[in-house]
């Protein structure tokens, strides 16, 4: 078997309506939304054990079913969405087609790997610290993660409320922008783009041959964007802001499922429980003072980046690091990959990941990240560059 | 840039109707269809230079662009479709993304490699002798080769009309079927799908592994197929039907091109000025003699595949071969090829290419042949057994 579901998956595919913009096409979701009648897991057996059947659908699958769209299985996850790399000791690690021995991404990996492999035309990840913009990086998926509070999460599980959004990944920038039409609530913020940042600071956080296809498209790209701007993001370096996502994450999951792990202990795979330990001590201190870091990060990221304007920046570092990396390798990966995730979740600003070629290989997307509510300009945007992706890199 | 598009490029894409069931998806056509105000270029230089400007859309063109879908651009081709490689020496050879460093499969090899890539929803393309289905095998896309006859090819070039077939790519198999639910004219021929052959002699003409993940699949993919039935296909074996391919389809590309070849002398990249060559060789009476064969060969075909009768075999016997294959490796690659793609050829057969995983890294497809006239029947098997693609080997 592929290996990209759940044990606990749909017993028959929930059929989408006859007619709508999605008509006919067939989506996976990550185990995070509710589907009626069934358990959501969460990526952790443990968690699916005491799990209440949901009684009606989460808001974003209702929505893909009534656009014509069908549900045809439930994806792996990491546990309590809890990782960028989208290994599951439990149910198995998706594997990543484009990239094959290598991690996914995560934690929407089992939605990205099902939909580099063909399985589905589109699926429905979250993103609350990278896990939709990683693993589309990693399996050369065109993937958003959308203005934070921009789609209604109702029927989503939380993993960190003030950072989570619901996000996609497609394998075409059409379809990609056609599910954004029918699952982006409230107008949003329309604006021609008029202005490309290009922030050395984060270019420089990622390897050269992955710096160097990004800038490749970038160039390659030039018609359809507007002339780049050369500047720096983070004027005090990307780890203070780093290090404020991961302290509100990690208090704001404890929040959520503290007292679940406390009571049921649940098994968890490797690096988890760790970081579960990690964010078990938090104090209301730290987190308060990170909230101050992401209050004055946010003034100035959305400051730079205002309608009309957007930033174009590696989604991740490097390429998908090799699935028998060790752990305390993984846990440097995930420091690194924060550094440049970072910027759109402290933001709360809607950012797309484009797959724009190889290195070794190996899929690299490259992003651009929009202004407050700018997340259909970001799709259409996908649209205008798909036609110059394509680069190759040895 | 990318490589995918021929250097005589839509000046702009070509927008599609504002509604429709491919609204708002891109597609890009392979050199051979024509557009109106573009001269078709049939992968060589000399012909384009002499061609005239076409002054309507294809029909497959016209449809698409009703449905709703954008075209994007116009797709580089082996020269005159003349190959199974996706090589063109005077256009470059577009980069198999999915394969890095290996041919993309032709001759619809820009259609494939900028699908791959995610430069546009699906392409358009067109299989004779396996054009199609070859590069969705190597690229790890759906592709199809519809029966001969039932699609209107107005507006198309042609190699060999009476092999010649419409087919078309793409990532996912839900948008697989909607560009065929446009693109198909005429009823069909509609039949559940009851009995599966499994012929063991298709499957001993792929390299093991290849053969192996097959296998995989198609248990993988059980519960949605009939109990498979073992048997042999070709009773005297392969080569005899593909010589006869190979010599009809040489007959009638020189029939259509040995004038311009002969008046013209254009210059071919290599292996295609030989195959010109051979083509221009062949008597009237070897042609009638391989026809003979050809009609001894579809009528054994047809018997085996009636409708409510599917056959699985390898789309091709290999992953894709390096960029840097010796020319004659490549013809015997092409020999090679030729006795799985003969099959669906000969019979007139629809062929669907399902991406199903990983051999070493590189995509391999598993093919389904299905009656005369089930288009549509394949199309909705590729929906059934998506979710049981994925699988990889070493």
């Amino acid at each position: 078997m592929s290996g990209f579901f759940v044990p606990h998956d749909l017993k028959a595919p929930l059929k989408g309506a006859a007619s709508g913009p999605l008509a006919g096409l067939t989506a996976a979701v990550k185990d995070l939304y509710a589907i009626a009648g069934e358990k959501t897991g969460a990526g952790n057996p443990d968690w699916l054990a005491q799990a209440p059947t949901a009684t009606r659908h989460a808001a974003a699958v209702d929505k893909l079913l009534a656009a014509g769209a069908s549900i045809i299985g439930k994806t792996i996850t990491d546990e309590f969405f809890y990782s960028v790399a989208g290994m599951n000791a439990h149910y198995g690690t998706p594997a990543n087609l484009r990239a094959p021995g290598r991690i996914p991404g995560g934690s929407s990996s089992g939605s990205a790997a099902a939909t580099a492999a063909g399985c589905c035309d589109f699926a429905l990840g979250s993103d609350t610290g990278g896990s939709v913009r990683v693993p589309a990086s990693f399996c050369g998926l065109y993937g958003i993660r959308t203005t934070h509070g921009r789609i209604d999460t109702s029927g989503a599980m939380d993993m960190a409320p003030s950072f989570d959004t619901v996000g996609w990944f497609a394998s075409s920038a059409g379809l990609f922008r056609s599910v954004g039409q029918v699952l982006l609530d409230k107008p949003g913020v329309s604006a021609p783009i008029a202005n490309l940042l290009v922030p050395d600071d984060a270019f420089a956080e990622a390897d050269q041959p992955v710096a160097a296809l990004l800038r490749d498209a970038l160039e390659a790209m030039a018609g359809a964007l507007p002339k780049p701007q050369v500047m720096s993001v983070a004027p005090g370096g990307f780890d203070k802001w780093r290090e404020a996502v991961r302290i509100i994450q990690a208090h704001e999951i404890w929040q959520v499922y503290g007292r679940f792990v406390e009571e049921k202990k649940p098994r968890f795979g490797p690096g988890v429980a760790e970081r579960m330990q990690i964010a078990s001590k938090v104090t209301k201190a730290e987190a308060d003072a990170a909230g101050d870091v992401r209050g004055a990060a946010r003034a100035h990221i959305r400051g730079l980046v205002s309608p009309g304007t957007i930033m174009a920046l590696p989604t991740a570092p490097c390429i998908a690091p090799r699935i028998d990396t060790p752990q305390d390798a993984l846990e440097s990966f995930r420091v690194r990959v924060m550094r440049l995730t970072c910027i759109a979740g402290l933001g709360g600003l809607p950012q797309i990941s484009v797959p724009v070629g190889t290195v070794s290989g190996c899929p690299a997307g490259l992003s651009f990240i929009g202004w407050a509510g700018g997340d259909e300009a970001l799709l259409d945007l996908a649209v205008a560059v798909a036609k110059h992706c394509g680069l190759e890199r040895v």
